[in-house]
């Protein structure tokens, strides 16, 4: 019997004595009482408690998968909602269903594991094991979906406290520490950061720009940055941006700021999202120490272009010529081949992010999706604009660029939610119509 | 009708559409599709909900007493369960009692005021705004005590958002910032603070220390303070801790750190604990900083004497000769009588101390309630030791020294929750027994 | 004979040994060799050098008087040029009075005090002491001209550390930190500062402004510091700007600043200026801040009319009658009386300003001498302007707007430097004309 | 004639102005009036004057070497002594050489590029423009010594502006900004840095440190590091030291810190010396972190072994065998070769480093004259301890340690600076004597 379960047991132990102690307290009405008894009973905590969450945090760390496992299943079993004080809170209510019971029932069906992780919270370093045993989590929750109701717990807490009112808005750049900027190399999920040579290119150059968003739990460890390149023209290709010989940009002729790679730093932070934040409060950065910047684009990928292709949709199938003659060829950026393709690409391309659905009849791009739901506007389509390995695995090298045009967010983010419509440029549009 | 009514209807309606779909979703099973939606929704709430919930704060700081109140209410009224989602998630849970329909009762039994509290935080200035209008609503609760149901959902969130994890602790010395020094003397609420040259000799003293809690939505506010003064012995007196032309302490020559002032600055965060948390951080600070510290105490009030005294227990009657000796004498400090009432006085206190309780059966007094709880010792009592008026009036100038004894807190801590043991020194429980 | 006494010799042996070593060497002609004894004779220095560097400057600081000056005197006589290492350099230049021979004059011939201070200057907290010392040097030179010599080498070297490379402009406001906050009420010397609400409005205000010189080696003590108030126009009396009752201007409304004190904060700095350099330093950060921001003018006193008035020049005798009058007058705020006096003061200050001068032919009045030398322009004379007694005693209340006009301070910087001009206003000239 | 040209002559003529009038004023041995007047014209150089230095600083960077050479040409021609000046101030001198007239001469001697170099130092980034421009003139002057007049008024002045009181100590780690990381890449200079991963082990693990010191007008560049090893004992090879794969040191093991590199960064500031006060303050900052350091103690090259070994000294000649074996061998670090010159190698490494003198009779190795000038031991000779190629060409591989024990340094010091005494431990004297 491993180590952790005796401590777990023994926190347990409290936790459904607190629990149960509470609804007394509640069920006799005695409010005051109940508060100062919960005042008492989270004292009898933090003594003794937080030197055995850390110690459970410690030892977790040093699972392996399959013991990790095991304890997710078991807190997942015995963790759940106290029953009997769920029937009590019941009882109560039935016979005299005032709003004081009906109450009463929120706090008695709380899953026991939600106080567990509250308090696992309050060790030295807790947030961040938190954040770490849920990466582990969600790994284990893809095979075991009964999971997800502790997950949902977790989340829960999570969306509590990392809301937007805690997040630090910082500027990453050459000045910053090398401890921060090496989590930056390791987190870049869009367009890998090739060392130290490619991000001093990409933070330290006077037309570029890197923002952080920070929790003060998670010290030096970022939760989400954005990349963004200042520019003369919207552009239509990723290579001229990260391109290593390029010549930097006057900031008196940038009127253009691009948004060209989002990373999510923390997978313990999956679903908690902070990228519309980001966006939003780094538009308002800018446009403060830019007044001359007119526009705010994003170079965004098309990750879902090839696998919607041939996933066998009716709508995939009106394309099926340019999609074989894109799966054959093994060279896409000759000449030739690229202007003998042109106008069927861009026509699937349109059709792909206007018109394709998921299951739950939203977009089907998850890219799209995010800048959609955040009030942007499908403006142009790239081809040929992303050459890398990745690049051409996902979309055949397809880019976009969505536009946060500040006039229109609101409604396009409005019409989006509440009626599915799309917005998009004319030029999109039009595209879309001559199929 | 009022501005911010509409707008909280506006807010309502959106709380309300997205509480039921996402009980919807959940009942449907669709666990993934509850989840995008959950996203999704909390989207909507982003880009008109931020400013929604500025206007609202801001319109909330403007009323007055009378409509704050009616604002109160019908939160209270109108924000309680969602009574459909509830019955269904319990109909639900009635034909299949499983795991996952039980947790669906506790989020359809959330009370609609707690994802109201967790939006309007999302505002910028949120976290501060809200402690701000709890500190209105516990001044209406005294007369309105059905308001409790409405703190408590505050106070739940309150608990999640200031857990002592996000907290830091800083030392506030004479290179501290102006704002938030004028903050310590508006603040301290046991000995005040006459302006700034006594904050000056409690802070730049070489032999005093003042640390504060901070946390990070609440910028430059301090949510607590204690002062401690480094002495070469425990002190018998607050007279000459607080003495305008006392001679500083060479620092080799400590040997004592005195606790002698904790203040609680958030009206508004009321029943959230953390004094215990500051003291045990900082022993753990100065035991670093000064390794010849070899005790850690308090110079205590006692504010509950006097009151007790008068509330006629049949334990307080065994003493009415010194309290009627002490109510009769206008000038307490004289030394004949100081001479006269030294015995009977001691015993009262000591009596008071040990044997006295509250309604819930624990210490009567709320500051020896609050250090027993925290493991300390009932060190010594203290006669004619705070001649202020205050402390004339709440204890004839009687004063305790708990001590913190690092190697008997958890032992102390625990008898005292789970029997009610009070560790008391041996000197102190002599005064008793020869009662 | 006092302790520090053998010290001295101690290190004035070293210092001899030193200097005569360097000049030796550089007779020599051995530049390499000078260089490197040089640098190892100033690393004999180091090691007991700044021990004994400590030690003096500790030794001083608790001299008395008498014994300051006593040492003071000590170091002029004995600290002054080697006269027999000049006697060498001077006859190897008369042999071949050559490049090298001349520079060598220069090095025979400092005076060996310069070195000494130079040493001093290297124990920690040295700079501020030298600084100290120097303030009692200055005192004693009052009555003992001939320490000036001595006084010379310490400014000459003050010159070189406190040049405008090393100082770093600060703004101070609320979020300063009260060490520095006491020091400014402490060095105010203009208007003087009632404490700690009175700072408050001067720096807390978001229409108040106040800037301040720091060094690195005096740490979080200004050298100087100038109080900014920014106004919708230039003002005319000092009252409006002090006056504790009044309403903040919004900032946007903001179109003037107004310097109205300006305060050397080290008496021991006399003689190096840092008032013009910070003057333009703070225009350029306000009109960075404030755009809106077109009229730079002073509030100013005009500390020589009254004394000017009474010290017999023919000019002063022309005004006789309005001299008589307000020197009789014990009330001189009365209206009558002011209607009365109104043109005859105005004539009188115009004249003292436009014409008076000091034994160098430059303006009598120190303040105005100091803004036209930055290149200002005496703008307008304001009437019954400082009602406080030291307005009344220097100058009957009357105060001058002197105005730092970007597109005019070169040319009348140059004007006044060169030819003695003054720049005026067109309404101050008509003034001295109807004289 | 390059655009810079009229500058200076604009600068010199106001330079020369200054200068004489300065001299006319004391003359007349009117000192109060010189010092206005020195306020005054220093005022004068003010307003066009600090434009006027960033111009020729901006302009000279932008020359080319022969333009900077001619430029330094004509300021060692033109900017040397005002020889009417200095004549006049002799004349008054030889008629009544008192105290004054003596004091007189030295300012009129000072060359007038001095006052050139302190006007260019007020320019915004004028330090280190000037460090710079030093760094070019060394370059020049080993072809054209005569620079060295020139050369010797700058360091005059660098000597003031960075001196010891001046410098701050940080502590490199690899919380460090990036930008500072990568000046320290660059400048180390004894054992290079081989790239950011390279870097990361010598300043991000746990038993090393690295630390700086800087000036505040060099912002985020320093002026010389010291890199340590903790370690449990003194170490006989560098291999050790810098191994990739090493494994940390638990900190309450460390008993020695080892030196094991100091590089000075700033070519510019050739001969103003850092090193020794570094050295002393960084064993001061890791006494206080790590009481249990024990022994502080050097890892260093040999740099003039080699070179001397072939200087064809009488010396050298007696150990001609070890030397002709070790030339002839190409691959030193074979055990029989290493085993069979071990002896031989110990004797002329000692004899080497105990007798071997330079031209002005100290120690021929530049860094065994730096750390026994500091008061450092020559503790332990350590063979093959360095086996790069530049440790072989250097020194066959030889390193030392030099040990600094805190009780003796200062005698050390001072034996070696009078007397010339070596301190050396017993082992090493041993190995000298057995020659």
């Amino acid at each position: 019997m491993p180590r952790w379960s005796n401590m777990i047991e023994d926190l347990v132990s409290r936790v459904t004595e607190i629990g149960s102690t509470m609804l007394v307290n509640n069920q006799q009405g005695d409010i005051t009482l109940s508060q100062q008894c919960e005042a008492l009973l989270s004292n009898l905590g933090e003594a003794t408690g937080l030197a055995r969450s850390k110690e459970i945090l410690d030892a977790f760390k040093d699972l392996d998968q399959a013991q990790k496992l095991d304890f997710f299943q078991t807190l997942c079993r015995d963790f759940g909602v106290d029953n009997q004080a769920l029937k009590q809170a019941l009882d109560a209510w039935q016979k005299e269903p005032n709003d004081e019971h009906t109450r009463n029932i929120h706090f008695a069906s709380e899953p026991r594991s939600q106080e567990l992780v509250r308090r696992l919270n309050l060790a030295p370093g807790g947030t961040a094991a938190l954040v770490s045993l849920r990466e582990d989590l969600i790994l284990h929750m893809k095979k075991k979906p009964e999971l997800s109701a502790l997950d949902q717990d977790i989340r829960h807490l999570f969306s509590s406290w990392f809301n937007r009112g805690f997040l630090r808005l910082e500027r990453i750049d050459w000045s910053t520490s090398a401890n921060i900027l090496e989590k930056i190399i390791a987190y870049e999920a869009v367009h890998e950061i090739q060392g130290w040579d490619d991000l001093r290119r990409r933070v330290a150059a006077q037309d570029r720009r890197l923002y952080a968003f920070f929790h003060p739990s998670l010290v030096d460890d970022p939760l989400i940055f954005v990349e963004v390149a200042l520019t003369s023209d919207m552009p239509d290709t990723i290579g001229t941006i990260l391109a290593e010989d390029r010549q930097d940009l006057n900031l008196q002729e940038a009127t253009t700021a691009v948004f060209y790679s989002i990373s999510n730093c923390q997978a313990g932070l999956r679903g908690i999202s902070f990228g519309n934040f980001l966006i939003k409060q780094v538009v308002e950065e800018l446009k403060r120490e830019l007044p001359n910047l007119k526009r705010f684009v994003t170079m965004s990928p098309v990750p879902g272009l090839r696998r919607w292709a041939h996933a066998g949709s009716e709508l995939a199938q009106q394309h099926q010529g340019v999609i074989n003659a894109l799966d054959q060829e093994t060279s896409l950026f000759q000449p030739e081949f690229m202007a003998a393709q042109q106008d069927a690409l861009s026509k699937l391309a349109a059709c792909y992010l206007l018109d394709a659905k998921n299951k739950k009849d939203r977009p089907y791009d998850p890219v799209s999706n995010f800048h959609l739901g955040n009030g942007a506007r499908l403006q142009q389509i790239n081809l040929w604009a992303d050459r890398s390995e990745r690049g051409q695995s996902n979309s055949w090298g397809v880019m976009v660029n969505y536009e946060y045009d500040l006039a229109y967010i609101e409604k396009n983010h409005e019409a989006f939610l509440c009626e599915g419509v799309i917005s998009a440029s004319s030029q999109v549009r039009k595209l879309y119509k001559n199929n």
